[in-house]
């Protein structure tokens, strides 16, 4: 499979809206006091613990806009799986400008990876069963796209990534709109040919109504193994399953055992840890 | 103490471009077409686990951008300890905008009540020794203000919030600077009046050279909690004392009753996990 | 049906752009010299031909931003059929406010309303076929967002809103992928489960691969009607086809008689002429 | 005459713009999917109808955002007269990014090249008698200054860029201000020696009063051919004079033959068709 | 005569990148620290030198964006003269928001006022002539629409706005174009019918070059009082006059009495000092 | 001493906002209508007075943007003092560039090496005595970050940043908090490690409060030298001591000689006088 692509135009927005944070009006002034202009470094970027690697087009371009002179060369690409130790990219130039650079790099790099990391171990869990991994809108505001591609990275599909690009109707649409039949019937009305339609139901009564309705794909939420088992056999391939509600890595296994086509995990972009890479500076 | 403020004017930046990123071009369409103008709906935010709340301007912010006139009652403030259930927000208004808005009020506010719940269990380990938990700069890019603000309401106490409003020389700069003494001299020469200079050291020896030269704090990295309380010794009241590296909820304890006067704690910002608000609605 | 609803974050951002062009540094200078300050104004916006109005939330916005103590009535909802005269309107406030706001108002209306009578007029070409008038990427840019929903407003249906929110492979993307077969079997492996695939086919022969293959949608580019007709009784129901290709008002109606679900159609959006509305002021 | 120049950093921002609203969160789902990494491709733009090109710069930044290292050449200059069939640009370079720029390369081209050449339509029209065509304010919102480019390109020929850049008096102003003295000696009082004043007039009478109080440039709005000469006649020579009020390429000739010096259109911008290019690809 | 209107568009972006700029990521936090939350104050604005104030508009937007509650009541208008003293604007509110904003409302205020000052002090002097006293294009960066209106403040005319908004043909123009007469036929080429022509000259042979081709403004660029007179003398109200280069408050009226239409100072934008007000608070 | 470095970012931002506000919508219309495309010219910037260079980064930025083919090669580094006459730097490239761009760059350059002169002027005159000159925040809005740069290039040290990177309690502050007291105390609880306290009196009483009570700086406002001279005997070195008030040059040595060990002056940020620079081009 190939490399996840991540959108260049807007890896340079998010760096520069970093880097105006992290360098306010006065800029690095401990750098700038402490290290003389000329005076290079080489420096790498290593892994301290194992996992997948995402978010190294940030980090280049952390050091790109910082000083265009600097060296920013990657030893593996976004996706890779890497053991602790594991240097990413070598870095070469000004100290000032690595130095200045290097938090807001670390920073979109350990998170990111941390998300695919957390990704791949969900992956793993599921792999024997032929469900899919996906994520949701619970991720950090204005990093939705950055996070989403960490998924990818991590082996995992993309739910929809707005309020925009696909109908999910959930419990409380349902409610206001007077029921299953009538929420879905005014979403067909209302979408274009290229929106896909999802419904969440709780029971299998409400699978039943959507069932008898149609739409392209059923999330199955709070529901046990085996209620879900029996949805996946009510459904029959009519449409895609796709589970949800608190799913974790030691629950995952059971969940898609079940037979549903995805599993929807929040914790994903919501609740990974960051990974753990250090800069490691040797005077040029 | 006096809750925490958070800067209106950096609100309504980011939740703008939130809502940007949540509503794309073409908007709620799943809201737009399941339920009809005019009808209302009332909610409750309501806390499905124990913790600190945090964010809830952010949230407040997220409804009056899409719609002013949706009715938004906070019953707790920032910075609240709440139990399992407790409910911290009313909301009335039109059910489109209550739907719409919903899914960044609480991406925002679990993640930063998740920070304020972790920071709150740090300061709750060490508040015996009067040790102060301080965060550090690893947080999301571009989130640093609220992440920040976040800790507070915890109860912890912030470090820098950026790279220009304080100097932290480490070891890098000391290596390029040639060491201690002429890394401090250099930031002593250059940092106005107004800016506080720290260090970093590794050992002992290390700290010698520092308290010869002077600085206003130290920053005491990966010392065990024996090494940490000679370091104290050797100070002896003359500069604050610091301590990082990788400390954590099992660590923290030991690391503090050293008599260090802070802790810092990466994974304030970078780990924590996200705090489970949901949204409960009744139609109105 | 419901009105089409704007995201009114966009308007504001939109009216600003638009109000910043036409006052550039120094403003008004004609209306600020000519017009004492404290002097009102009522005034109505009238249209000078026949169509649907659509745009002005944008319109009531320019008067908004340029002075919040203008009233502004809407006489009649966006999509609504109007004749020569009808007045859409009434405007009342300092005269100078009123006059510095008028050409951005008027711009967006009439641009706006000029596209959604365009699609009224398609939509009425077709409307005996049951088939659906849809829009094209082929929009002023940076103005998609309105010119899709003139287009609603006028009756029609919405194309992909972007790159990102459907796939739509081209003549070029099976070129460089190879053929049908392969770029549609790269397209399922790639998109998620919230993701249409549509495909353009120029030939019957192509269409029998794409039916082979299966996707959500086809598109029938430059057939005649009669081979539209085949294409159709070839499709046989298993997805759902669109035609385009330079069709116009006078070839709409053949093309949805030969059963198609769609007609795309990049005039309505490149290529409307202006709906002619005037400001008419009485001094207050 | 030399090419019109546009200014590169409105293009840059422009160009942003349209590709942010294009590539959405997710970017180019297609190209991704189907076009694997390294595959390259040849390209040409080339026209489908006759008429004034204009909008290359545009359309070389488009590519250029996306991939720098994507060739663009052009063949021809803006405001050149093309042929059917005529290669306007040829590009080459990775045919992911070639295709993901299209839609935004030929909408802005498209768009400004039907409007130079409806201006160039208009100018030939008129081309006998010396009449000036010049646009108006009547353009797409936020697009002015790329439109009253093509209007130059096209041998047009331009009136103010905003409120703020030159004084014309309409008849709202001449009413709110009591008179047409009254509102040129206002106007004289506030403008500043670098502004040009210019009133409207809908009769002779009006235009005496002009004649006697002194203006740079008289607006003869909605007047026939021979009021328009009868104009120009009293006016001889004193000061520059406008025809205007919905003239088309039918009745130009007649307008401009009544000795006008310039006749303004806002159809140059409001109502142009696109112009047809297509972008054909060879794999590379 | 009318005060001098300011676009409140323009008031609203400027304030608020001043407002970001002091206020930083973290906020006011000596006022966070050191007023309760809910506590009020009084104040008032009020000169401590006597002037020509300007800029009250941007204070009161200032407080306005810190907290809408605030009140700020203006007891002048822009363009008053006010004596050592006097109190200009009153404010009430939360005592911690009337802190924040103070020192940016302070910084427009005297800075534009120091410009209405100087510029009226420049108007006096050469009251006695008829001759206005316009400004240039050495202004601020960022800042030119309010001081431009600072300068209307004071009594005096602004020059062009920008660039683009009139043609003004220096020396190196005239160099480079090989001379006035082919540059000032350039110049009228190229000129759209609202634009004025403006030429510096440096000699009477040059005025004579300049008269025998005709412009609107002829710019009498470092000519002593006598020269000058000669020029007016020669031009001999064809065209208006304008002198400029290096005039000050003790040169301003000899170069007036010669009988120019204009003097134009660059001083007035470039090297005005900071007008003194203070904000006295008093808790309320 | 190294010469003071300005941050890149922050440079590209506001010169492109200083750009946009000098070219408008339809640029430089000069030099378009009287030079032709191609033609090329070279230029020195020069000084014409004595003084202390600052901002020739902005300078050249300007050039860059506007065409980045233009040479820029500087003679000296901002921080040099300089001789009337002397050539800063030497531009080369295609006229109309260079002459667009010239008068943002100027303006840029001469605002700040105005500033930087007259920083150097006060350095001078307390230079026998080791106090430091320091700025205030009573800078031109949005542009402080190049102001206070442009002070430290004229030996200046720089005060807070803004409201945020430091605490400095003032009489305002006092008055509300109940006392010197209470309101270091306050701020003591509040502000993190690497945060400076700094409180200003107006008398020795107060002095003797803010000794009993501890701080990092007082700040000893409109004292004259004698009791200046009593209030750094009192303080002891124990907190350093800045004097303010309306320094001026003539005052300046006496304040100094009081043995303070800052002087803060307003003045070199809202009252310095541009500096003198030409840009003398040569055909090229």
């Amino acid at each position: 499979m190939a490399v996840p692509v991540l959108n260049p135009l807007l890896v340079q927005d998010a760096v520069r809206r970093a880097l105006d944070e992290d360098l306010g009006r006065a800029g690095d002034i401990t750098s700038l006091a402490t290290i003389p202009p000329g005076r290079t470094a080489k420096a790498v970027i290593a892994a301290r613990e194992a996992g997948v690697v995402a978010g190294l087009p940030l980090s280049r371009e952390a050091f790109r806009q910082i000083d265009p002179a600097i060296a920013f060369e990657t030893l593996v690409e976004d996706g890779t799986r890497i053991e602790p130790g594991a240097v990413v990219a070598r870095i070469a130039g000004e100290a000032r400008g690595v130095l200045s650079a290097e938090r807001v790099a670390l920073n979109y790099l350990g998170r990111l990876s941390g998300i695919a990391t957390l990704t791949a171990a969900f992956v793993a869990e599921v792999a024997h069963t032929g469900a899919a991994i996906v994520d949701t809108r619970k991720t950090t505001p204005t990093l939705r796209a950055f996070e989403k591609y960490a998924v990818r990275c991590g082996g995992g599909m993309n739910h929809r990534f707005g309020l925009d690009d696909a109908i999910l109707i959930k419990d409380n649409h349902i409610a206001v709109a007077g029921g299953i039949a009538p929420a879905l019937q005014a979403a067909k009305r209302a979408a274009g040919h290229m929106v896909k339609i999802e419904i969440e139901v709780d029971t299998l009564d409400q699978l039943s109504e959507v069932l008898a309705e149609g739409a392209d794909v059923v999330l199955l939420d709070n529901m046990d193994p085996a209620t879900l088992a029996e949805a996946v056999a009510m459904v029959g391939g009519r449409m895609r399953t796709e589970a949800s509600g608190g799913i974790n890595l030691k629950t995952a296994r059971a969940v898609a055992e079940s037979g549903v086509d995805m599993l929807s995990v929040g914790a994903l972009t919501h609740s990974a840890r960051v990974f753990d890479f250090g800069l490691d500076i040797a005077i040029g």
